[in-house]
């Protein structure tokens, strides 16, 4: 089963761009309850997120390096099954095309067994060293937008 | 302005509980752009329902004694302006009636100014001692939630 | 009975500063022992540390005015009983008076029945901005030590 | 350089075990001085302690099916440099040898030019499950030791 995307479409729209990292439940990582304290996932999403921007160039210091800070607007999860100590767990990132100066990051969370165990999804703003929100891309990820659109990453 | 709620009502439904309590931020709560970390929210929003939970007398250990755990479903935070370093704010929570062993809970997060700074929602199971969901409320919830309707509490 | 503290003091020095705090176990503290995570007392002498430097005058944002930063230089803990979620402690800072450009904090946490819970010190070096190690006390600082010394604060 | 341990040993004793594995800084370890915040080594050197626990066969979870905790006695750390956002670290445990039921286990971490960046300890006592230190240590651990005392593992 693939999982409906939170975010809407267009046909002519790239497909979202993707990449998957392997992780391990830390102990620090648990409650009371024996399974991943359900705040922890914010730094999970964000694991996969800063992974998906050093391998396609957009990571948090490219876009420092470029004057651009990319804060939260919204941040969303949905749990379906828990996560315990030491189990391997896979973070599938997923960016879907926007038009707009704004990034779409949708979560998806499977235990060794492959079962989809969270899902979730970030938006991000873009604003600048004096916190003005961008209404355009910047150059450089402008660029890495047009080799997006062209099926060139 | 009073936000709207995440939460769909019936015009009979009992009005939410509602509570607040103040804190300041932490400075291990902060990120390099100086303002507190997105993930620290679900902490502030846990701390928000604590509380309320401990004045009504439905908290983690009152829940816990009665053989039931709430583990969360969904959580969702809107960030509306960031929090820097040891400013104080007030957490509002709410909880929203629902006929169903269910927790609907609503968070509003203003600063010192009273200005809404983050809103956020969080759902919440009930499940027994063997990770079976409930599908009506414990019975001491019950009688909390009999008393809610009779505008008792 | 008083504990013996970790640094070393002459007769003559100044009696060490002092100033309480109390606070209550977080859900999001604790590990699966049901008790506070090991690694969150960084937090919470952190908590205690901050709490001084507010009433005397050399606070986090004291020293960052002065273009001063207080990194650790060393940290440690010692556990003698742990605590349990909600209950209420006693975060005790001390400043211990030290002629060189260092803040040797010492902390004591009791719980809600004055039962001694943890000790524990933190060593900060001063640092200007330019990562340089300071070795004189910056001015500001050193008016606070001098009026330490004559006992007016 | 070989750094000095931090545990008196005997000239008998078996050599200490050691475990290195690498990691990488997140995002949100660090704090507004945009380095890995003091209190996160707790985390780092757990890392190293539960990675050398599952290699050797005495993790948490080895203990814990045992019938034994291992909650931390002392913790100590000594900063030496400090480490950036995406900067890779080694972080080397070592356990020293110890004829009681307690564990010595001795923390360096490394950037990734090799310098040694962090050292620290944690002394570990052993707690059945009323609570009860233990004198001696549980069979499977002795097992362990006596192979390392032979040099087999």
């Amino acid at each position: 089963m693939i999982p409906k995307s939170f975010f809407k479409q267009n046909p002519e729209d790239p497909k979202p761009l993707k990449h998957i990292i392997k992780r391990k439940v830390r102990f620090d990582e648990l409650d009371p309850l024996n399974i991943v304290w359900h705040g922890n996932y914010a730094s999970y999403f964000e694991e996969g997120r800063i992974a998906m921007g050093d391998k396609y160039g957009f990571g948090y210091l490219d876009f420092k390096k470029h004057g651009v800070m990319i804060p939260l607007k919204k941040f969303y999860v949905d749990y379906i099954m828990p996560l315990e100590f030491a189990k391997e767990y896979a973070i599938e990132t997923l960016l879907y095309w926007n038009e707009s100066a704004r990034l779409d990051f949708e979560y998806r969370i499977y235990d060794c067994e492959n079962r989809l165990v969270t899902m979730g999804y970030s938006v991000h703003m873009m604003v600048d060293l004096n916190k003005g929100i961008l209404v355009v891309k910047p150059a450089f990820y402008e660029k890495i937008c047009e080799k997006w659109k062209e099926g060139k990453i």
